[in-house]
């Protein structure tokens, strides 16, 4: 039997190459190794768009979209809606019992909120993200998870509370390991590529919006003329270097760091490994994009099959907490 | 339409006289004029009895024995198991989205468990609990609650609760309002009768139990001789006859006032009085004592009944949050 791979991701908004170097690519590549799930996250959205129901909405067939124009195959992985799977609301609930507030408070998501809002002004739900993820986790017993490495303390809480769980009833879960992807720099320098950020390059751009976006992108402000010496490693274009012509990176390092190759020039050959990269995702996009029909006919049929895991998984939930009372 | 009544009790132990005069005595006397349901709370008691799980299971059929002991009459009232309406835990997570942690400090049950371990020692799903009674109340729409004045401050944060789903999304919940019942004293004269607190007199004490702990239960300390007046309003056993024979508790509030009556000669009154309350319950519990297949059946086919009005109700509120999307 293949292990269990499960993603997903909070579908707030459609995906950008963040989150293609951070996890996409890893899951396209796990797909035929491993049994693939990839969860469109509707009710994690609500943790924090839970007054914009209707943007969770418009995003679900977009985020769709996006994982099969990157080459997630229908035939080898699982679309689900995780608001499709109520069993993922009961394990919530029953692992909600035994995590303390404390252990909540020290997950980095969990105080970065915090530290803006203030724990009071929290969302009860939101405090309760990392038990919630980890119900996602278990009720697949899935053993592997592609993530961005902001995630691995989301994961680490889950083979807590797996263990907890299995050491107080019975040992019917499995305690997942982190795949960690790779990190990819926004455009502005300061931080990781995100839509909140507003520095991200979409799935879903042109080959025009690509050479725009780098084209303003922010490089390394000391340098002001062509032949001045630059420093690559502050610098975001050398990150989409690593990312996308990895094979260039040590030479382009050099260049730029002896002031051999002027930022412009240096911008195109990154605009151009990036449209390359996507030139086959827009092209599986097209081909998706006329046929919603089969979209929606996958999303239904993948989550009929995450359903019937989840109900078995259930049942040994039940059984192992004896919250089976009839036969 | 009949109105919809609701009341639970957590299965974590038998029911007393405290119960009785706090709700199920109400509860009785409803069933007639509302559609009643009455829920085996246990998800609530794994709030706090998460790792002793077959307490819970154990005390599962001892309620409902002692649910249809009182004279809660199968066919007028519904009887349910939380944990197999796992709509109550969607509703929960839904809920929880938008309910902020300072909300739930302000709550007294959780004020007074804070107090006692800190709220960092917390449990995440001991904090929600308000939470997830207001998805229990929500589910059914039920408008009339028949509940001790302890939980008042639930009830009204479960009004809060709809109001706030409502406003979001769609008037698709109903606020419930409390119906309170009376307070009775434990036979220690110093806090509610309670099982926690040990001085409680259950449902199914014999004739003789009854005897023995009033005999042992405190009265006024500054009464030491039978003459000596005495102070009927910080006696639990004036509680009593206050509870259990209204129609003389004038008249023993004047004799203990007066030292007309003894402690001794009081108690036996009191102790007549709830024997022959109780009798008829024990009546009742010998019949369905010897059916405990039929116990099962009427759980079954209550939580059936419960279950089916949770998936219309979760159909309106999937509506409302816009997480329907697919016909």
């Amino acid at each position: 039997m293949k292990e269990r791979v499960l993603t997903g991701d909070r579908i707030t908004g459609k995906l950008h190459l963040g989150h293609y170097v951070g996890s996409l690519k890893n899951r396209v590549e796990l797909q035929q190794r491993y049994e693939s799930f990839i969860m469109l996250a509707d009710v994690q959205a609500l943790t924090t768009h839970f007054d914009q129901p209707q943007l969770i909405k418009d995003n679900l067939r977009k985020v769709a979209l996006d994982y099969l124009a990157v080459g997630i195959d229908p035939d080898q992985s699982t679309l689900f809606v995780q608001s499709m799977i109520p069993e993922i609301a009961e394990l919530t609930v029953y692992f909600s019992m035994f995590v303390t507030v404390n252990s909540l408070r020290h997950n980095p998501t969990i105080k970065t909120e915090a530290k803006e809002r203030g724990y009071k002004e929290m969302y009860y739900g939101f405090l309760g993200y990392p038990v919630s993820q980890s119900a996602d986790i278990a009720f697949c017993k899935a053993t592997l998870i592609p993530v961005g490495e902001d995630q691995i303390p989301h994961i680490e809480q889950t083979r807590k509370i797996v263990r907890r769980f299995n050491d107080l009833y019975a040992p019917v879960l499995v305690e997942p390991r982190a795949l960690v992807g790779e990190r990819l720099e926004g455009l502005d320098g300061n931080s990781k590529m995100s839509k909140s950020m507003g520095n991200a390059i979409y799935l879903d751009s042109s080959p025009g919006e690509v050479e725009e976006k780098i084209k303003k992108a922010k490089t390394d402000p000391s340098r002001i003329h062509k032949h001045d010496p630059g420093h690559p490693d502050i610098c975001p274009i050398y990150g989409y270097h690593c990312a996308f012509r990895p094979e260039s990176k040590q030479d382009i390092y050099e260049q730029c760091s002896r002031g051999r190759i002027g930022c412009a020039d240096c911008k195109k050959l990154a605009t151009g490994a990036m449209n390359e990269l996507l030139e086959p995702i827009r092209e599986r996009r097209r081909q998706y994009e006329g046929q919603p029909k089969r979209i929606d006919e996958l999303l239904v049929s993948g989550t009929d099959k995450a359903r019937a895991i989840a109900k078995e998984t259930m049942l040994e939930v039940r059984e192992a907490m004896s919250i089976r009372y009839f036969d």
